[in-house]
């Protein structure tokens, strides 16, 4: 099973999250490419650190953004869209070129996350970025969104990622963040959902049904107070249970 | 000889020079990359119509500063500097590798342009990010300057620039804005010296000697009125006088 | 009658349409604020131009997205929005105040004009913006928008804007772009249309009915080409009419 | 006697010292206008609480550089600094008219700061704003700075400021940060040299000579770790010292 989570998400004198503690928990690290967060010289360390520690790193990109850390949707028409999503693809790969590794992968951030689940013009702006720049880079995303869709239609490598600390639904959906249940804040909880996902690739839902949830990642967060500690409890939950943890990419 | 000029200088809604009719008379592209000018769609656009031309695309890096468009001197550190440089020119690259090329020099821009001629740290800084990303990538600056020496003494390739349409001093040294003679108006004195760089690699000082200029590319302007047409002028004297043009890179 | 267009629309070294020349057609200013465009220095040479015309400065906030100009939608959340709007408008009213005049009405801009015309969440941010920093300033927008209701509501005064060269529907509203007859390219028509607003308040809909179009302003468009001609044309038609020109505010 | 520190200086999702505790300490808040630091929001939230409180807001304005955070030197022209400054003192009064106070001083950031203790061209530029807007604004900043003496030439009101935990040279100048003594860190020290500032206007420089220190307000830093418990202690030995707290404005 692999790990992920975001850095590098700092931008200036501001920073966010723990990077150097995250790095050695996660097996994939999304890393922020200067739109909505992140500053070249970040990114480079970033990468460094990755690189040393062979953890994967994926362009983590967003609209352009700031003040607003991409969380807020912008209706971006396909072709600035695209365009911006090369532009910092490639420049990421540039950084992991320098420590002889390469962007294994990409994942959207935030509000462009939340739009390429539903909006086809945005996910096939992701898809036709991919495609353009390389064929055989994965996508990371939520089973079931369009973004999957048009990137399987598209012949590109979908991956799909799980939550150990969120509820789901019985059809294999999150449990929106507005209902009860959709947040696990018991530490035994999330350990215990993450060895499902890793060991048996379902989740309980929350009508205790049991759902398949075939992924391929778990997904951390990275930037809430008691992130490395909640991580460093799933990764110590899957070695314990004989999981193997490694980048996915 | 190789014709450069900056391409890709608008942001947004809003535009500068020409691009499309410049790129019919130039060898050499300098691209802006986003930090000072040009947005991923500019860019995007820029490296597609080079790249159908045969105009070779180099990486115009200039500091952070749209509001002041790359001409106010900010005192960059040599890390902050070095990565925002590698960014710059990985993003670039992305575009190119679209179709089917590469960016195949580097010209810093503005206010770096000159900071680079003069201050150590900020040309360390460009050397650097070259020297890191492809040993094999000329930089385009000024002969004479600490950029140009750095340069050298790293084992870089330095491709030096003239000017058809600036005065010289008998030292070889452009005459100072601030002096007369600094700026050729004349379109036949401005052909003139173009052919006698592109021919003799000589110019005349405002002296009336005969200085060396030992120029690989002369650089036109494209972002004042009547740019194109002088461009073009220069391009016909040097085609009537038997002068091959050919991208240096 | 009042007639406005959009001013101080360049960013830095940018430029977009003709500043000059439209004070001397326009009774209104619409100031870009430095969110979608417009600097500081442009703020200020265009509030001492209209201050010496006696043409009345109006706030033009917009969304911050200088890339896209504006004209995005954003998903703002309610106080972001209230307190850029409260920004924006407070920097130009310094600079209205450095020549003795005062911002006198406040029209948003782009996508924000958009959204709120049918978004409450944005449509009340700009209402309460306007409620905290002065009760009396007018909000320029679209009659039978969301932002004219709420404005209403809240005791502010609301200007009614009319188009010169936009088709409107038997209902009153502007009939879609994507439909024929959504914009006036005959001069003649759109002069004759600009002179019953202004001597009739009503305009002649797509199906030759005679619609009622209760108006204080019209607004003239400003960054296409030939702009300042159709401007001049539309005043001269009202002025031959017998229509006074003058600010609403 | 007054003490002012840096506050709002967080941008969009990142923080920079905790404003709350800071404001139960210091008289005078120095608040980021949004170009170096500092949000909309954030600047409404810092001057409401700041109001409730009685602590004065300045205008802590500074250059156009978030990725900078201010403390790059920028090589603005005199227009355009001039007119940043009237933007971003404008743009913060009109949060504090919301709160029925208003500015009551200036006092610039980071390198603008630096800079205007010796450049004239960008000191001058600090000076007009000030002379624009309000004629009565002080301005905080060192004694002795070429701001000083251009703010007293123009009739402007000066007020000094000095610095509890920095080293002093017998001239009355700091100590440079590169000599040993440039930083106070023992708490008695700097707890001793605030009673001194407060009660004497006076420092013992390095080499044991007391100097005349005629400042009316002391800065303490809030962007440290332990920043909070280091103006608390200063502010517990000046009130000790029977020292009265208040705004200089």
């Amino acid at each position: 099973m692999d790990l992920n989570a975001d850095l590098g998400e700092g931008f200036g004198i501001w920073r966010l999250g723990d990077d150097e503690a995250l790095l050695d928990v996660i097996t994939s690290a999304n890393v922020a490419c200067g739109f909505h967060a992140g500053d070249p010289s970040t990114m480079r360390r970033v990468c460094a650190a990755a690189a040393e520690r062979g953890v994967a790193v994926g362009a983590q990109v967003g609209y352009r953004d700031l003040a607003g850390f991409g969380r807020r949707h912008i209706a971006y028409d396909f072709t600035e869209l695209r365009d911006e999503v090369t532009y910092q693809l490639a420049a990421l790969d540039g950084f992991c070129r320098l420590y002889r590794t390469r962007v294994r992968y990409l994942k959207p951030h935030g509000a462009l996350y939340h739009a390429a689940a539903t909006d086809e013009t945005q996910a096939a702006a992701l898809v036709a970025a991919v495609n353009d720049v390389d064929h055989e880079l994965p996508l990371l995303c939520s089973p079931g969104s369009v973004l999957a869709q048009l990137a399987v239609g598209a012949g590109l490598r979908v991956v799909a990622e799980g939550f150990a600390d969120r509820g789901y639904l019985p059809t294999g959906a999150l449990t929106p963040r507005t209902h009860p249940g959709a947040l696990l804040t018991d530490p035994d909880a999330v350990a215990a959902q993450a060895v499902r996902l890793a060991t048996e690739r379902t989740v309980v839902a929350v009508d205790g049904t049991v759902v398949a949830c075939p992924v391929e990642s778990i997904c951390l967060h990275g930037d809430t107070p008691g992130a490395v500690a909640a991580a460093t409890a799933v990764r110590a939950a899957l070695t314990a249970a004989g999981v193997t943890l490694t980048p996915f990419a």
